[in-house]
Formats: structure tokens, C-alpha cells, sequence
């Protein structure tokens, strides 16, 4: 059964006050409003969150969710794939769809992360990895920096090529108002950062961010039914690589990158060359380069180029994060992954303002850990 | 598209050494070896777990586990839905293979409790309903006890006649070589035993586990190429009732049981009149006589008869837990729901010896918290 997108929304992303649940039920309840089905249409209601337990000592956050959109007898279930939550959460309420299981599925993403101490949170985020690796300190920042040190020796890139995927996310989050920051920054500011793994620094990586979004999923049949503008989920993959990473052959090929976007572009019937504008998951500027790799839009080792060759700008031939991106936007784990729906249903609907680029086809990518799970989903503006 | 299972184990209920992620290889590794198909076969394979990063400080077990069974590539996440976790598994497997995205789902559903104090796996328990109510000390067993108290002065219904179902699960039991318990106890040890909330004492309540169970989920065709031996999931439904327990007009009536029910009955083609054995969520005694209220088995007020009168035994006309049941056999929180339904298919398969209870039709309930969301799942033999 085909599968379509009839409402979308996001919470601003930054330091919110209140809990996990405050922040769901006003993403959940702001895509009630945008859809044109209410409440009452809603059969499933899922929840895309990686820690609240651990970051607010709060389980059952699905069911309180529902109680607080009034979707009560509305089946609800949380979905957690790590940082990968919203892309997992994706995939699982489109499931929900085309299984013939539920006629309406709203998906909330979500993580409350600011009111826990840094030590804190890279704790719970640290403890996604493989205890073999996180226990010795090699933590997700630090996977980042000596796989950067790699691809830094492996290709022609340069530091200065890497900071330009962060000047660029900077450049598009300025005209996005739900994101986390507004500013540009230049290469320099890149450069002088102070050091988080080297060689990569502090604006080499995303924030630390609350936030949510939030999707509505119903059959195509239905969404023609009710709406002329709506998008359609042309195909969605998921994949694994390795869950301690150090036992990749070369930890630059994001295998599950690479398998998760055939299967969803097979499903759409489209090549990568087709695909006109994508959300792709910047935990860290290397992961653009390392994922335009993987998706085919440039030969192996030569990733970094379309940064600098304005090649991924939102004027450029693939436009590429043109929300901000993690890096910008900010990353609110479980909320990421729908958040880049978010922004792609607003670039096929036409409705992205400022950060408008011209599309039909759109391409997601949702990274759990550094590659270990990953889901990619492709969209389509309404035919 | 049909489902079917095609592999099914667990491990041994009870205290158990080692990580989550240990019990969670050894339940898919044991499923794996039951069913007509391997590893290669796997296209997604789903945790159900509720709080491994609460009882363990540990996330990303459902990567760790692809690694661990050798399954890379295979897609992942996790699925939480409380104590409910392991029926909402089945769910999202039974969604995976009726959507066409996975022509092979390995479940596996697990909990590791026992290395935390009792406090400590309290609060964690206790976090999954309202704050409202938890932080004035109104936790689940609390709920349990109020309920109980209501229920006995509403109808017939005597504390001795709710000890009949402890009784009944504990004899279930000491014939399941994975339960946890395996003794008989009698009407007075469930009256002498320590109060736990009153009127309920320690042998009204499950005990704390740890335990994994798994279960392989494929196409029908699939199924019907490999083997003669699998069992159809016939019918799967959610529903949910208020977060905020002591809001419901009356906290007997659990509508979420009946709800989930009346769809997975729906959509298998049955009333409850044509199921022959059901394992339903006895988490504490009470659960069980309301359940049956709530499945339509007997009248309102009238749950408490089958096990004073034999209808629930093994050899009753509808025998309710010839595993144990949560009560007995241990109630690993995400391996519960899974656990039923491993017993279910051993009772279908004709294999579940001197367990054994001649059926064609099964059901189980998985409840998260007190109701607030439950799934169904119906089930037959092969046809």
C-alpha cells in the first residue's frame, strides 16, 4: 500500500523548558493542526525517542503522550534505534500504514537533553556504543576525530575543506527559525575552535538540543481523499553495520548508508542522480562527505569537494541540509531524524520560504551511532 | 499478507548472570536453531525491552545484538512499550512482514533486572506511570492493591478466590522447565504471605526476572515452502486507555484489553468463544479475573469464578496460563509478551508436553502498566 505524508511540524529546537512529553504533545498536537485530519482519524501514535528514560528518569512517555493529545484508544508504542530514533520511527509508522494496521499513524520524535550536564549526556550518549570501545574512552566524538585523522590521510581533503560543511549547515540555519542557531560562521571559526577529537573542534559537531517533530502517515488513498498537497513515501531502507566499529576494514565506508539508500531508492523506482534535494545526518561535518560518499553522489575520497564547490549549497546542483542540518538545527536524537522529513515535506510542498529549493524527489538519511544502524527514506511531492 | 512464525525459544526464567544483551543472543541464537531457516534469512530483527539503559546503563542493544548473532546488514531498533514491551514486539515484527518490508523478522524480547535492589528496580518500574500518581507513592502494586479493594467490595469476589489463580499458576508452572518457580503453593501461603498492598500479598505479584525470549516471523508462502510446523498470527491489535489511572470511570473495566482484542479477534475471523488456550498478563493476580471479564469469557464482576471453579486449569474448558503465567514463570518485562506467545506456539505445535492442551485457536495479552496499553494477538495452528 502506498504511503503518504498529510501534516507535519517541529517544536523550535534549542534549550526548552519542561519535559520530554511537553515537548511531543506540542509537536504532535502543531501537525494535528497542519493536517487535514484531526485527532479522531488517529489509530496508532508512535513516539521516536532514544533516552528519556535516562535523561528525565520518565518512562511510558507514549502513553502519556496520548492521553495528552486526546487520542486515547489510539495503539502507541516508542521506538528508539539511537541517534537514528526519528529515521527508525519513520520506518516504523510507515509500516504501521502499509501493513494495513493502522489508516492514520502520527509519529512523534523527540529528546529533552539540555537539563542534564555535559558529562552527563555524553554519558548517555557514550553508552550507545560498544561497551569494548566506550569503556576505554573511544566514544562517539572521539570515533569522529580518528576516522577524520584517517580520511584526512586517505584523500585530498583538508581540515579547511571539512569546516566547509559547517560554514554551509551555519549558512542555511540562518533562515531557519526553528533552529538552534542563527549565526554564519566562517572557516576560520571553524579552525579556531577549540579542540574536541583531533583534529576535529567544537563547530565540527552538533549541539546538544531539545526538540521535536512530527509527521502524519496515512494510505495515499487517503491522503487524495482529503488533501491536494501532500507527499508520498516512495521507499524506505534500513541497515546495519558493525557495532564495534574498530572492526570495520575502513571505517570511512558507510556500508549501511550505502545499503539502507538502495533499498529505499529500488522501492521509489529512482536512482540517486534523481534525487533533488536531502537531509543527510551531520552529528559531525565529516558524515556529509563520508554519506554523499556512500549515496554514489561522488566517488569514494572525494566527498569533501561539494562543500567547498558549492555543489551542495541550496543553490548548488544537490542541495544538502538546507535546514541547518544537525549541525546547525541542532540534534535532539529521537526528533532528528522526523525533523529532516519535516524539512523535506516543506521543500516539496513548496513551502520552505528562504530555504526553498526547486524539488520533486527528496532523500533522507538517519545515522545511528557511526554507522551502525541507518535508515534512509525517499520522498516524492504529490503526483 | 499472512504471517507466520516459524521459530520460537527462550531462555530460563529467573536470575541470571551476564548483560541484557547475553540473554537476548541466546533466545534469538536458540530461535535461529529451532527454525527451518538461518541467519542468512534475516532482513530485520527487533529488540522488545523496556528500560535496558535504566537497569544497566547500557543503550544500543538491539546493534549489539545484530553483531552478536552474526546477523550485519539485518535493519534494528527497539521497541518499548512498557511492560507490554514483548506484545508490542510482535506487533512491529507482525507490521515488518505484512508491509513487504521484511520477508524475515527475528523478535527477540528480554529484561535484566535482578542485579538491582529492589528499590532500585522499583523506581524504575514506578517511572513508567503518571507522575501524577508515582510521586505520591500511587506505583503500580499500589494501583493493584486499590483496585483489588474496589473489585472485592463490587462483587462476590473474596481474597481467597483471587488466591486461586496464584495457585492454579504456580501448579501451571513446576511442569515449565523455564519458569522461575516451580513449586506448588496452596491458599494459605497467598493469604499468610507478607501484605504488599493490601489486600495483596507478596504471591498476588510476579516476581522480579531476568529472561529473553524469540520468535521468527515470514510470509505464510514462506512458511508453507519451509515447513508444516508453524503457527499463523491470525489477528494482532493495539489499543490504549488513560495514562492517568485513577481518571477511568471504573479501574476494573480494562477497555484497552477489550479494545485489542475485539481487533485482533476481528481481524482473525474469531469470537473468543472459538479460543482454545490464552496466556493473559497476570503481572499480579487480580489481572487475571478482569482480563477475562474484559475478553467477554464471563460476565462483568464474574472474573474471579474460572479458577475457583477449574474452567482456567489446564483441563478446564478454557485454561488461561499453562505456562505459569507472569506470576510464576517470571516477568521479564520486554520478554513477557514474547514468552506467551513462545508458549502458544509450543501449545499449537503439540509440543508443550506435560503442559499440553489440545488447541487449534490461542491468544495472548501483553498489558502496559495498568492497562494503559495493551496488544492482542491471536494465533493458530497450521492449516
Amino acid at each position: 500500500m502506498d504511503v503518504a505524508i498529510v501534516g507535519a511540524s517541529m517544536t523550535e529546537f534549542g534549550e526548552r523548558e519542561g519535559w520530554l512529553v511537553d515537548l511531543l504533545a506540542a509537536a504532535g498536537a502543531a501537525c494535528l493542526d497542519d493536517a487535514p485530519l484531526g485527532p479522531d482519524a488517529v489509530e496508532h501514535c508512535y513516539v521516536a525517542n532514544m533516552a528519556g528514560g535516562e535523561f528525565e528518569g520518565r518512562t511510558g512517555v507514549m502513553n502519556a503522550l496520548v492521553q495528552e493529545l486526546g487520542l486515547i484508544g489510539a495503539y502507541t508504542q516508542r521506538i528508539d534505534q539511537t541517534s537514528a530514533s526519528g529515521g527508525a520511527g519513520i520506518h516504523a509508522a510507515w509500516q504501521s500504514v502499509a501493513s494495513g494496521a493502522s489508516d492514520c499513524t502520527l509519529l512523534v520524535g523527540g529528546e529533552k537533553m539540555t537539563h542534564r550536564s555535559t558529562p552527563e549526556s555524553s554519558d548517555i550518549i557514550a553508552s550507545l556504543t560498544h561497551p569494548a570501545e566506550y569503556k576505554h574512552g573511544v566514544t562517539l566524538p572521539s570515533f569522529a576525530g580518528l576516522t577524520a585523522r584517517l580520511y584526512l590521510e586517505q584523500t585530498d581533503a583538508t581540515r579547511e575543506h571539512l569546516a566547509a560543511v559547517a560554514v554551509k549547515n551555519h549558512r542555511n540555519a540562518v533562515d531557519n527559525p526553528d533552529a538552534q542557531f542563527h549565526e554564519e560562521i566562517t572557516t576560520e571559526d571553524v579552525l579556531d575552535a577549540p579542540t574536541v577529537a583531533d583534529p576535529l573542534g567544537l563547530y565540527d559537531f552538533c549541539p546538544v538540543t531539545d526538540g521535536a517533530a512530527a509527521l502524519l502517515f496515512v494510505p495515499e488513498s487517503v491522503a487524495e481523499a482529503v488533501t491536494d498537497d501532500y507527499v508520498t513515501v516512495a521507499g524506505v531502507g534500513g541497515a546495519t553495520d558493525t557495532h564495534v566499529v574498530h572492526q570495520r576494514e575502513d571505517p570511512t565506508r558507510l556500508s549501511a548508508v550505502a545499503e539502507s539508500a538502495e533499498t529505499a531508492l529500488e522501492q521509489a523506482g529512482h536512482g540517486i542522480e534523481d534525487v533533488d534535494v536531502a537531509e543527510l545526518h551531520d552529528m559531525v561535518t565529516l558524515l556529509e562527505p563520508l554519506q554523499l560518499e556512500a549515496l554514489g553522489v561522488t566517488d569514494p575520497g572525494e566527498g569533501w569537494r561539494p562543500a567547498v564547490e558549492g555543489t551542495t549549497a541550496r543553490d548548488g546542483a544537490f542541495p544538502v541540509n538546507p535546514s541547518g542540518g544537525l549541525k546547525a538545527k541542532g540534534h535532539p536524537l529521537g526528533a532528528s531524524g522526523v525533523a529532516q522529513v519535516y524539512e523535506l515535506v516543506a521543500q516539496l510542498r513548496g513551502e520552505a520560504g528562504p530555504r526553498q529549493v526547486p524539488s520533486d524527489v527528496a532523500l533522507a538519511t538517519s545515522i545511528g551511532g557511526f554507522g551502525n544502524c541507518v535508515t534512509t527514506t525517499v520522498l516524492e511531492g504529490a503526483r
